[in-house]
Parts: C-alpha cells; structure tokens; sequence
C-alpha cells in the first residue's frame, strides 16, 4: 500500500470522521511536525507529535523494530521531523490512535538554548521570545482563536451584505480629536510635511473615511490596525491594535444595538463551534468561569438602559454602603470600568447596552437627541469585562454637526467629513469593537500583550 | 397587506430566484437609498435609485397618482430616498420589474454642488473627490470587487487550514533592506526613539515576522497594510498598500508554485461567481479583453521556465530582431517589465512562472540553490501585467543565511529571526501578493489610484 501523506488535522479529521470505510484504509502514513516531548524507556518510546495543524498533539510509539531507533531516541523537544508508520487504533485510550513509527528522519535539530522547556512558563517570560511563544500551548490556543474570530467577523458581515473597506492608516485627520498619534516621516529627515506636502499621522480610527463609503454601499466596514501613541502601562491598551468598525446608512440606535448583538453572538458561536479543544483548553488552564460567561451571553437577550438610569442606581448603590473607588457619582461623569462592571455584573446580570450618555463626554460625531444635551451613543459592557463595543448614531444634521465641528476646530480641516452631511446625507450609526479586546474577552486572556503575535507596547519593541 | 422593507439587493434576490411563490407575494414594498438620475416628462417620471447594496439601478415610477408627487419630482441627482411602492412585474422589458411609487419621502437633500452628474466624469476629477467617487459606477464595481476578493483571500486560506496572522506594522526592521522607509515619531517631538527607545518604521513586509508562525502553525498567511516611501510616480506604485504573505513550512519551491496557482485560479473564479454584473461592466466600459484574459488564465496550467532559459530567449529575440527599451539582455540582470511581458504574452502564451534567479539580484532569505548562483525563488508573470506573485523557498540552512546575513549587517538586528533556523527549523516556502495590483489585474482598471479607497501617493493626501 503506497504511503498517504496527512497533516494531522487530515488524520485526525478521518479517524474522528466515522467513517468506517475510510479509517479502515489508513495503513502507512507519513507525518511532519515538531516534537513536544519525547521519553524512552528502553524498551519502548513515545514521541508526542504536532504539526500545527491541530491542537492536541498526536502520540508516535516507536521501540527497537523502528528502522531509525538511534534517530528518533534522540530528537529532542522542538526538533523537527518527518515520520512514516502505521496508524494503530487504540479505542478505549486516551487518545483515539497512536503512529507505530518505522522510519524517522530530522528536518531540523534544535539547539541547547531552545527556550521552551516541558515545565509551564510565565507569561512574562514568553513575552521575552515572542518569535517562539506561538509553539507553546497557551499561544498556539490563543493565535488560532485569533484567526478564527477573525472569519468570523467577516464572514458575519458578508453573510448580510456589508462591504468591506480598507481606510488608510496614514492620514492628516486624528479622528476624535483624543490626541496622542504617531506622526509618520520620511526615513532621517524627521520631517512629517515632506513627502505628503502635509503633516501625516498614523489613523486612530477608520470611522470618519468609512462613513462616506456607507452612503454608497449602505453596509460596510473596516477590520484592520489603528494606532494611540498612548503611555498607558495598562494590561488593556496597546499602541498598535486592530479595530472593527461598521457603518450603516439608514440605520438608527436600535438597528445599531441588534447588530452588535447579532454580531457579539456571532462570533461567540464561531469559535465555541471551530475551536472546541482550545476553549477547552482555556477553560481549565486560564479562566474557569470563560464557559459560563460566554453561554450566559449567548443566552441573555440584552439590556438597555439609560446613562440617566445607570447614574442613579450607581447613586442609589452609594447611598446603601456600597464601596467604589470613586464614590463621586455624578451625571454628566464619564464612568470608570468599576461603575460599568457593576451595571452590568450586579445590577442587570448580563450584557448590557448603556445608551444616551452626556454629549460632552462623547465624540463630535454623535447625534445631539431631542434634549440636546444627550447623544445617542450605545456602550456594550459585559460582566468580566464591562466595556465591549462602543457605538452611536451619527450626527446626520449639517448645520448641528457643523456647529459642533467649528467649536472643536475640525471644520475646515474635514470639510470633506462635512460634505457627507449636504450629499444626500441620511440618518446612520456604526459601532467598533476593539479586535485584541475581544479576543481577551473570549479567551479569557487577560493581558493584551497575550493576544497579538508581536505586541506593541510604550518602551517595547524586539521585533 | 403589510409593507415589506426590502434593500435593492433582497429585493431583486426574490425576484431572480424563480420561487413563483415567494414572487407572488410581493406587494407594497419599502426602499431607502439614493437617486442616480430623476427624469419627468410631465405625466410620468423615473427615478433609477440605488441604494449601494446591488450594482443595477432599480427602476421607481411615479404619475399623477402618487401622493408625494410634488416631493419625488423635485428629488435631484445624488438625494437620499425612502419611497413606498407596488412591485410590477415587467416581463419582456429591460428590467424584470420596476416600482410604482405611491410615497416618496426626502431623507438627505443634495446641495448644489453635489459633484455628481450624470454625464462622465474623468478618473483624474473623481481622485479629488475621493468622499464621493464610491457613488460612481466604476467605484461602486471597484470597490465591492476589492471586498469580494478580500473575502475570497480568506476563504481559500480557511479553507486550507491556514492559520490568519496580524503582523506588526510598526516595527524595528526594514524586511528586505530595500530603504525607504517611513519613520514612526510620536507627536511633535519628531524622535523616533521616544516611545519605543528604539527607532521604529513602517513595516515593508510581513514576512520575516510571520515565518516563525509557520514553524508553529505549518500554514500561516498575513494580509494586511505595508508601506513603502517611494517617490515613485507610476500607475502602479503607493506608499501604502495592502499585502498578502502565506508561508508554508515543509513545503518546497514546487509545492510554493502549486498553491499559487490554486490561490490566482481561486480568486478569479470567485470574483466572477460573486461580481458578474461588475465584471461585466469592467469588460464593456473599462477593458474589452478583461473576460478573456481571466478565463485564459483560469484555463491554463501555468507553465514553469529558468530565469537562465529566459535569458537565452530573450537573447534569441534580439538576435532576431525583437526591439526592447533595454536590448541589452545578460544573465545576471533584473528583467524589466517589457521583457516578462515578452516572455508571458509572445513565448508561452500564459501564465509563466520564472523561477531560479541570480541570488544577487534576490533577497537575503531565499534559499541558494546548489549551482550557488540561483536561488530557489520563483516570480508569477501574466500576459496583460507581467509580475503578479513573487514568492521563494526560503534558506532553512543556520550556517549559509548566517553568513549572507552578516555580510548583509543585520545579523545581529535580526538575531530573533535566524534563531528560528535554530530552534526546529525545516524546509519552508512562502510567497506575497500585492492585493491592490491584483485588483488592477482582475478589473482592468489601470492605476493603482483607482483601486484603493483612500490612495496613498507621493505628494497627495487630501483625507
């Protein structure tokens, strides 16, 4: 029988698959992949295997009938090889199979100070090798949630039609105004005017250049990186980030809050379903409430109140002895991440969309309501996180948008922003999900440096 | 009977899909979208409206009867919609149905000097106002194509197994050393090394990082933003551009060229499937050879020719007469355009891939063949373009990259990078499309400018 070549997801996905006919005609396979551990008893050896392919590794068996003993005995954790043997089916074992391995080959030794060890290692310490965490377990989980949930964002936006718009990065504008962007220059001239004719930053958010591509395709949205030059030490803020940002033309708060919804529980289901071995992984290794908060939510029709309603239970909340560490509740405050987890983690037990907020803590953009000092402005929070996703439905009147702009001193400067509102402009609303955030969220991670392959972070950067 | 609120989109999906039923209920229907052009010859008056979410026009009519005569009829070029009307049926006529409209309501006025017109507008007008070109017909193929092919990126990753990677933008190395890089500053302090203590760049290439995923993940692929600051005034360069970069480990130069081709043959196909009015609108009104140039290709094993056997027919066409801006063909030289266009478009007649190169005219990492001279790398010509794919099997031997590296002088810099030949290395190829000449590719349109929502040239920068 001619050798079948697999990965192991191939492998794995046959013996799983049931199908009786297939599984009885795996004989010889050939496999290529890393060794994770290899003991030897003498007698009998066992290797477990993985190719990247698939989360769990696979256990190859060899002992002295093995063509290669002298090899394979000696190719250490991280060593990479090629094998070829028999599948032997062990029903009843931990692991559905085992490779009875007849021949081994070294692709590639690895040297003494290769640094991932069997023994657990810190976070800490794997931040230090960031070209080589993505092999231990924890980042080979996180990476591939990473990549998953990344579909599943695009495949949710497809599915309904939204259009996805690449907004550029280099850019004159810095969005809301918040400040703290990185200039770009050209290479040793330090001189942020010469090869644009203008001074250029690095985008904080897409929204202000996706917007006018809603009033052409009605839904769409951007998924790619932004930028705060922020110095925040924080376990939650990162220089470099990707972000999501939907924008749809006819559409108003309401629309807007069941999109999140639909989307927020989308991409649960998305990876609960593609990643059941990594999920299980984070459930026992990082977070033993992930599971149960994330089917809470799925399960949880969301909650809306308003930012009016929330100050007063907070005030309430004080008045009966409860301890923040900002007892000063007052409306118009913008609201620290204690006041948000306990809305949503005491109060209503669930997600929760806080809406209307003061309009002078929230951006330009933001539509002015009836009572002209609220905007109608949605933040997701969620228990273990409190804030998910922030949204709003934009400010569609040019003359109050304009008014707004010309006090912030925008006006001039996103003239073309402007315009949008006198070209057959129509009521809109878009929301942005921080993408590390969400993996966070989903993972149970709890530092962003563990969510990005190569983190960017103040006073940082190896690679 | 109830209104039903469709978008243009649903709303034709009922009526192509021949479900008699489904066609039969159609009755009141609602709308929100945009006027293209509103014409009223006293008793009757058309407005083709569309509102982004499908690239024809739907036809609204509207006479005497309709209660919001005096407001439809006034609704100029470019003004946002909502209308109520009767589906008719129109067998036999150009469009399979039109929209009596019984009520129409204004959502956004247009001013003046909306842009706009119905007659042709010039590609270089449309550049000025790139907040308002997504509305023109061309962009509105454009970009849902760039959205349909990102898609299809993804898919045939995912469908693969490959694990999605978001490389750093903002990083210390400058990939190939190929210069001209953008410097990162933060805000007004114009020091590159302020915020990271390290002098920071715009990335050029995402795959130096991402290599060592592959070794973690087998199959990896970046696709996101790199930049480079080239003053380069072609239809065919940007200083930021978007990427995509799979790497395979065990995978040689032939395995490299064969998923090349899948992915090239992916992307066309998906493109027509999901875009057949676009592209067809690119074959009339853009380049009348487009369908048959992509079906070629679709149709073609893509053949494979040594840059040496290159040179010679290169060198046997000048002998014989063939007049190229540079005549003077030596083995050694980097081909210029005219010359893998001779090759694709005159020799094979095809796609050609042009595979072992000169190493000195190749980057540092491509794995040196045993002649010593060439390097296992291989570059995707097509007839109509000339290069589209360039990719290479990558040097996994410690001791030859080592020394190419140090007579380089980024060894040292780079140290992370050529641990990973050091740490379970193996075998590995990878290759990088540039995603905004592939859209030029597969629409016809001939400048890079045209492609991108916000483009990014030299000297220009508006938004």
């Amino acid at each position: 029988m001619a050798i079948q070549k697999f990965t192991d997801f191939e492998l794995i996905d046959v013996i799983t698959s049931g199908d009786a006919e297939e599984i009885a005609a795996l004989d010889v396979v050939e496999l290529e992949g890393w060794v994770k551990t290899n003991r030897d008893n003498g007698s009998i050896g066992f290797v477990e295997f993985n190719d990247g392919t698939y989360f769990k590794n696979i256990q190859l068996v060899y002992d002295n009938n093995c063509k290669s003993h002298d090899i394979i005995v000696k190719a250490g954790t991280g060593c990479a090889i090629r094998v070829v043997g028999k599948v032997k089916l062990t029903p009843g074992a931990k692991q559905p199979f085992e490779i009875v391995v007849d021949e081994c080959e070294i692709e590639g030794e690895v040297a003494e100070d290769y640094p991932l060890q069997k023994k657990r290692h810190s976070f800490e310490f794997l931040r230090e090798i960031a070209h080589v965490r993505p092999r231990a377990n924890t980042f080979q989980a996180v990476y591939r949630v990473r990549s998953v949930l990344s579909m599943a964002i695009h495949e949710f936006f497809n599915q309904r039609g939204f259009v996805y718009v690449h907004t550029p990065l280099i850019t004159t504008n810095d969005g809301e105004g918040a400040g703290n962007v990185f200039d770009v220059t050209t290479h040793d001239t330090k001189d942020p005017f010469e090869f644009y004719g203008r001074k250029v930053n690095l985008t904080v958010t897409g929204q202000l250049h996706v917007e006018p591509f809603a009033l052409a395709f009605r839904n769409v949205y951007t998924f790619g990186p932004a930028f705060r030059a922020e110095h925040s030490n924080t376990v939650r803020h990162a220089s470099e980030f990707w972000m999501i940002e939907p924008e749809m033309a006819f559409c108003d708060l309401n629309g807007n809050m069941q999109i999140i919804e639909d989307c927020v529980k989308f991409c649960i289901n998305y990876v609960i379903a593609s990643c059941p071995e990594e999920m299980k992984f984070f459930n026992t290794m990082i977070d033993n409430t992930l599971m149960d908060r994330l089917t809470h939510v799925l399960n949880s029709e969301f909650k809306r109140m308003d930012y009016t309603d929330g100050i007063k239970i907070l005030q309430e909340a004080v008045k009966n002895g409860h301890k923040f560490e900002n007892n000063n509740i007052e409306w118009g405050m913008d609201l620290q991440s204690e006041h948000e987890k306990y809305l949503t983690e005491e109060v209503v037990k669930g997600p929760l969309f806080l809406i209307n907020y003061p309009k002078e803590i929230k951006a330009f953009y933001m539509r002015v309501n009836d009572d002209n000092k609220t905007v109608a402005a949605c933040d997701l929070l969620v228990p273990g996180v409190g804030e998910l996703v922030g949204g709003s439905q934009r400010e569609e009147r040019y003359e109050i948008l304009k008014q707004k702009m010309e006090a912030l001193g925008n006006a001039e400067e996103l003239s073309w922003y402007l315009d949008t509102r006198r070209f057959g402009g129509c009521r809109h609303s878009g929301f942005g999900i921080g993408f590390d955030r969400l993996i966070m969220y989903v993972t149970g991670v709890g530092n962003i440096r563990d969510t990005q392959p190569y983190p960017r972070t103040s006073g940082s950067i190896k690679y």
